[in-house]
């Protein structure tokens, strides 16, 4: 699959076996978003409850499940610290096959253990992303496993566009929606799949201004990496792929970045206003409708009033991350 | 109203204008309550979710909706600290009528500013129980409004008893609830309604050991107060209604206890694998579904399968708890 289409996402949905999150709603929120002369109603995509805890679940089990019988038979690779290893441990897990997870050894333990509990083998190596995929490539070597890139791989993709034909199907028109980007799997996915059911919509992508490679890209129309790795929005720090870059201009219609600041004070008003244990990750599209002044000026230009925004997941250390409340607070 | 009926519950229901709170359930969560001889399988009625993020709106609402055009228009009182204050001050902001809201002096700011941000006045006293009740019966004289009780009052038990209504008809077959008790309003409430649509559900309450005026009161057929006042389940403190009291060995099938490092370590387990931020008094029904002896022998005995189980808020300040968390780690 080179060029990936509406029909690969509609057959990823109907090919995978997952939650259809539920869409919330929150007026606080809403009158935090809205300027006097543009209000705006939120409407919250609640991929943090979806399988494993983000929307990596999508693309990993539709990738796991397009492979044939023989492919299968010897198992997937991937290297992750993240939500993608999790995802894919319990996609094999649900086709009765074999996972090989390349893990930092600086992971957490309570992520390898989350991964091991889904029946995958951790295979521990030095954190550097070099090690990692030697690591990966010598695994897929050794056991003729086939690896499934967290991001670039159209099949990744098209399962994550199913987050947003869930959406468009749970919210009558909407103008917009706010896609969070790291890889950009999910962006990519989830942009083919609103503009080819509604093309007025507007599709916006939402990045960490620490980490904003996907912003310069997308403005200079030349593929940029990140100076930095460093971000609260773990699940956001790595280069937008070669898919995500040669599809962005096609149908993402601009990208906004915030400070670690406004990630960081949206998660914790999530937390305690909607009661949902976000990830930081998840925070950044709500901060941009929040935070951002060109979102806000975008917002008013096209006469954007109903906005769809991702919450991709709610993998996240809790003490950690209220540490970064008090840090962080006003 | 002297006798609560599936009737009030079922006209309250159509009466009050509130969210249908979804029902999540969670694998790891029947695990850790599963014993090797009998599976259970939870399912969790987020009212965490709720308008004002908790229950207590709907028995608010359902008491304030009731008034007659001439007791509403010169508004409502109660007193409260928590979560009835905020459902009070919303159901009369709902219906354009006044609330006063009498809370101790030592009320946190953030829980006030709550209720004046939903328009009702607040008035502050000394922090005893005698004082609130003084207090709010000065306002009911001076301004002739009708004083609402938190749980000993039959048209809030009756909204409250919405929660069990809606349940039963969201999980086909449930063997048993399980219901937090403090001073009975939903305990009551959701007991008459499963039991009716019901007669063969049991029906257990939930109950911290530190404030376990109403184990005691159950088993000893008597009515007995609490000794102490202290938990972390701060919606749960209060002794058993009146109306709760006489009401309880009709529908109540037993009820059990923790302790307060049972609660805890639940509320952390709920906030980090079901990503839901809910407040300590919603641990608690879990919290005897993971670690009551008497209440797994019950299971067992019963052969209950299917285990509705209420997380009755999600109004919580974020860092107490998280030092919580911390503290109480095994």
């Amino acid at each position: 699959m080179s060029h990936i289409t509406i029909d690969h996402i509609v057959q990823a949905a109907e090919r995978i076996t997952v939650h259809r999150t539920p869409v919330h709603t929150n007026t606080t929120l809403d009158n935090l978003a809205s300027r006097e002369d543009a209000p705006v109603q939120l409407f919250f995509k609640c991929e943090l409850f979806q399988k494993t805890g983000s929307f990596k679940y999508r693309g990993a089990s539709n990738a796991v499940e397009l492979l044939t019988d023989e492919e299968a038979s010897k198992g997937v690779v991937t290297h992750s610290s993240g939500n993608h290893a999790q995802a894919i441990a319990l996609a094999a897990k649900n086709r009765g096959i074999k996972a090989y997870v390349v893990m930092p050894n600086t992971t957490p333990s309570v992520k390898k253990a989350a991964v091991i509990g889904y029946g995958a083998t951790v295979i521990e190596c030095e954190p550097l992303q070099a090690v990692r995929e030697k690591t990966a490539f010598e695994v897929q070597e050794e056991t003729g496993a086939t690896f499934v890139h967290p991001f670039n791989n159209a099949n990744v993709i098209a399962g994550q566009g199913t987050i947003a034909l869930e959406l468009l199907s749970q919210v009558q028109n909407l103008d917009a929606i706010i896609v969070p980007v790291g890889g950009g799997g999910m962006l990519t996915g989830c942009s083919i799949a609103a503009k080819s059911l509604n093309p007025a919509i507007k599709v916006y992508a939402a990045e960490p201004e620490c980490v904003d490679d996907c912003y310069r890209s997308f403005k200079n129309n030349e593929r940029l990496t990140n100076k930095s790795s460093l971000s609260v929005a773990d699940g956001l720090l790595t280069n937008l792929g070669d898919i995500a870059f040669s599809e962005i201009h096609k149908n993402v219609d601009d990208v906004f970045t915030v400070s670690e600041k406004e990630i960081i004070n949206t998660m914790e008003l999530i937390w305690a206003r909607m009661k949902l244990c976000i990830e930081a990750s998840a925070a950044v599209g709500v901060a941009v409708a929040l935070y951002n002044k060109d979102f806000q000026d975008a917002v008013k230009a096209n006469k954007i009033k109903r906005i769809g925004v991702i919450l991709c997941g709610g993998n996240v250390d809790i003490i950690n991350a209220t540490e970064l409340f008090q840090k962080y607070k006003d």
